[in-house]
Formats: C-alpha cells, structure tokens, sequence
C-alpha cells in the first residue's frame, strides 16, 4: 500500500508546475452551521482541476526511472484529457487523446491546446478500443485516469497541501468517481494523523462505490447514470482504488437535488465557478455533521471548475438561493 | 479636485476591514489577444462587490473628522445596501437600508446578516423618499452610492491596490454606473502616472453617462433600462462625479449580447463568479485593443460576484463558449 511519503515525493516532483492553489471559506456558512468548512480550490489549478496533479505526476515519475516514453495516450471525455495534454507539453512528450466525439467543445478545444492529438469517435466504446490498441507500440505509454498508483500520488497532493495549511482539521470529504482523489487523500489524511476522518462522497444516481462498498466486490453501472456530477459518472472504480476505498471512515451518496442546491450555493457563497461534482460533496459533509455533536472543522476539496453551458443552464434552472442552508 | 493622496489616506482607512483582492489573468485569453489582461477581483471582496471599500472609508471619514453618527441609512436595492451595512457593523453604527421589495432574496437577507435594519416598500420613489425624510433626522447620515468625495476616494483604492501590485500598466477599464468607481479609479490611475490611460464602460441600453459626455450635460435614463449589467443600471450620473467623467481618455458603450458573451467566457477562464455589469468591461477592452498596434497590459476591475437565479438563467440561455475570442 502506498504511504505518506509516496504523496510527499509526488508534491516534490509536481510543485514546479502546478499552483499551490487557494483554501477558502465563508463566514456566512460557517455561521449558519455551527462548524468549519475549508474548501480547497482545485478549480484555480492549471487545467482547473485537480486532475492536473495526478498526470503530471506520473508523466514526472516516468522520467524519473528511466521510462520516458516516446509517446502519451489517453481515453477520457472530461478532466483527464486537458491534464494528460497538459502534462506532455509541459515535458515535451507528444501527446494523444481519444474522446467521443460529443465531448463538449470547450473541453476538444482546450485539449488541443495543449499541443495534443486529439482522435474522435462515434462512442465511447471505439475510444476505449483505439487507446487500447494504441498503447501496445513500442514506446506508448497509456496514462489511466484513475487505477494507477502514480496518477492516485498526484491526486493525493491536494488534501496534503490543505493539511499543511490549516491546523486542526477534523475530517477531509472528496467527491469519488473512480476513486483516484479519494484515495490518495486517505493515503494523505491518514499518513498526516489516523485521528483525522477521512470520507467519500458520490451521487446516488452513481453509486457504484457504495455498492461495492456494501457488497464487498467491485460493481458496476448498468447504462449511463443520470446524474449532474459528470465527475463522478465513472462505471466501476478500479481494483487498486477499491482497496484503499475499503479503509475509508464512511462513505455518503447524495441525491440530485442536493447536487444543484450546493452547486447553487457554493458559487454563491464563494464566489467561485465549480462543477457539481465537487459541489456535492457538501450533501456528504451536511450529512454526517448532523451526528456531530462538538463543533468540527472539515476540509473539503472543490476538485474543478470546468463546466459547459448546457450543464450550467441545468443547475440554474430552479432558484434554491431562496433555501438557507441550515443544519 | 480629488489628489492620488486621498485615495491613499483611503486606502489606509479601511484597510483593517477589507480583503487585499486578488489579482488574475489567463494565459489562454492573453495568448489568444496577444495583450495582457490583469483582473483585480473584487468579488472575493467584503460583501462580494468593491461597494465594501466606498462605505467603509465613508464611515471611517465621518469617524476621523469627529462626526460620528448616531445611525446611517441609504436606499439601495444591490451591493451597495450590503455595504453600508456591513460598514455599519464594523464601527458598531445602526443602519437602516431602504430597499423596493423585488430586491432579490438573497440581497436582503444578506443585508440583515450584516445587522443592518431593512425597510422594503413598494417601489423606488418610496424608498427614495423614505430615505430623504430619514435623513433629515438629528445624527442620521445618509451615504449616497456614489456621488461623494469619500465614496469616489473608497472606491479609487481598487485601482489603486492593482496599479501597485502590477508594473507597466498602459490602461485601467472600469464599468461605470453612476460614476464613483470610474472617478476614484481616475484619480488613483492618473496620480500614478498621467500616461497611464483611463476608460469606463457602459451598457450601450443604459447609456446615460455616454449621452452625458457627448453633449456636455448630464442626460437622465428614460424608464428603466433593460440590461443585464444591473449595477449600471443608474439613471443618471451626479454632478461630482460628472467633472471626473470628463477626464476619461475614452469612454466605450457595450451591447447586451456582448454582456452576455463576456460572462460567459470570463465566468469560464477565470473559474469566478462576477457580475455581468463587469464582464461587460472586456467589450470596452476589445474595442480599444481593436485600435492598438503594440502590446498593451490593461487592467480590468471585476467589479463583484453577486448575482441571482433569475439573473444567472438570463446569461447561460444560450451557448457563447463554442466562438473563441478573438480581437
């Protein structure tokens, strides 16, 4: 299993090329709950989100031992593409992507300029095939976006540098896809002290973790879920991720409604553009300080701000503005 | 006339009180335009608005000069209801905020949060004349939103943080509403160097200032104005603020599909929440950038970041991220 000081050299190794990005918070909701709440704004990060960490992390530890390889793929719709583009121009390795083509077009665009190839297809499926068949070259390497010890180290970095910069915290939340930020948080968290609670959060239109989380076994979707967390729409979290799941101090699925209403309100408090895959995670920090009976101070990450118009145009659509959120 | 030394015994005043704000660029917006854009975000100010920065010094003026007051009050129904209340409390003052009741929600409520007393009536003429027979009373000072020396030198303190964070600046843009920012970032802006070039923006459906300046009087809007840049929305500029206004190097009109572009794509670089009254600024900038054959570094004030549902619908209608900028 991976360890703290595997989370401390991937923050060496990265620390050149990313920001050390902002931790905010809001007096108004910290008033309204009785507690803390730290947000650590991965949405500031180059590629605006955290998933800039675990690419240039890996990409680093290839050179590192050795492996440079001639050439980078990747299959990915969302953050992983822009990180893993990214990544390879900051190190001059050319770089592929395969994305469907009904990825948004700020996202393509974006991804293409960051110097990378960028290969469409009909279905998400074919992309999955062509990267596949593309890694087996000589000289290929295929970055995962989330089952790899590497890519879980950068992604952990995030939650150690909050932890450097605010004393006392309680417990850390991370929103959970295929598991890569959470557990290279937990890896962090617990590392820095087993005291601090360490969670997970995920949209309950999809919740593969909590399911294999419940059952013991690694389950999967059936069909594309129907939720706004698009972060978090991953079918199956990996079985290196599942382990580190395991060890987790809980686990919280949150509805839609909750999604949008967080969404709503962290950009209103913060003043900040988010993705409601990070937004949601609040609906897991409101849930268990209902059982918390001393005040508690909680990090929580806001893992990216890369959000499209039709996306937008549904958070906003209802106002929930006019619900205080309260305890 | 106000001196770049006012604005500096400003800044002093209330720098107990209010946020150094950041200051962001994006290397993507630079590269596509080949100028530099600096944005001084005051969205992460007090209140979510640079209002903050304009009652503060008021009250800390009347406080220095020995006329403390036994209660403020103003008539607002945006960030400048929410100013002078959070200014209120900071020295400990009553304050009672005039507003129409179709201010949105949140600005009320937040309003209170500050202490503040809230008066809703029907429509503005009523809360115009409540706020006058108000003031009339023994020790109530009424602070106008912005035609008053010491709200013009509070609001100037913006530019002035960003011109001396940021070296080599060749221009500085603000919206303009009834003025007070544009005039105290003239002030700020010119004190520091004549060669350093002044612009304000406005919407070209609420463009009483633009009228005003081309024929030397100051013109009143006819009916309210249907803009999304709601903090321009002033029916006419004020006789202090007027004499600045003449100074400009220019002054630039902004139509409201521009507002919307503007929003959008700034909301979508920067990862902020703003105000679609400064977005609008960015379409002043390209028409001036339009007219620039060298390199320029402009610096933009992000006016504020609070913004309702309603509001927020109106600006993600439709899809404007799919054409790039482009000068």
């Amino acid at each position: 299993m991976l360890e703290l000081k595997d989370i401390v050299a991937a923050q060496k190794r990265i620390s050149p090329y990313i920001n050390e990005t902002p931790i905010l918070a809001s007096k108004l909701l910290n008033s309204w709950l009785g507690h803390e709440v730290f947000f650590k704004c991965e949405n500031f990060q180059k590629i605006g989100a955290f998933k800039a960490r675990g690419a240039l992390n890996t990409v680093s530890w290839l050179l590192e031992t050795g492996q440079k390889p001639a050439k980078i793929v990747a299959n990915s719709s969302g953050n992983h593409a822009q990180a893993v583009a990214f990544a390879g121009q900051q190190f001059g390795i050319p770089v592929t992507i395969f994305m469907p083509d009904y990825s948004s077009k700020v996202k393509i665009q974006a991804t293409k300029g960051y110097g990378a190839e960028v290969v469409l297809s009909k279905t998400r499926d074919i992309t999955d095939s062509l990267v596949r068949e593309a890694a087996k070259e000589n000289g290929v390497y295929w970055i995962p976006p989330f089952n790899h010890e590497q890519v879980i180290c950068g992604q952990g970095t995030a939650t150690l540098e909050a932890l450097n910069a605010i004393e006392n915290i309680d417990a850390v939340f991370t929103p959970c896809g295929g598991g890569g930020l959470t557990s290279g948080s937990l890896v962090a968290t617990k590392g820095i002290s087993p005291k601090i609670k360490m969670f997970g959060v995920e949209p309950l239109q999809a919740n593969d973790a909590a399911q294999s989380l419940r059952t013991g076994v690694i389950q999967s979707l059936k069909g594309i879920p129907k939720t706004l967390a698009d972060g978090a729409m991953t079918m199956a979290i990996g079985d290196i991720t599942f382990e580190y799941l395991k060890r987790l101090d809980g686990f919280f699925e949150v509805d839609e409604e909750e999604i949008v209403y967080w969404t709503q309100w962290l950009t209103h408090l913060l003043k900040i553009r988010l993705e409601p895959t990070c937004a949601m995670t609040m609906g897991g920090v409101m849930q268990w300080l209902k059982t918390q009976e001393t005040k508690q101070r909680v990090v929580v990450i806001i893992t990216g701000g890369n959000v499209d118009q039709p996306t937008t145009q549904k958070i906003w659509d209802k106002d929930c503005l006019t619900t205080l959120p309260v305890l």
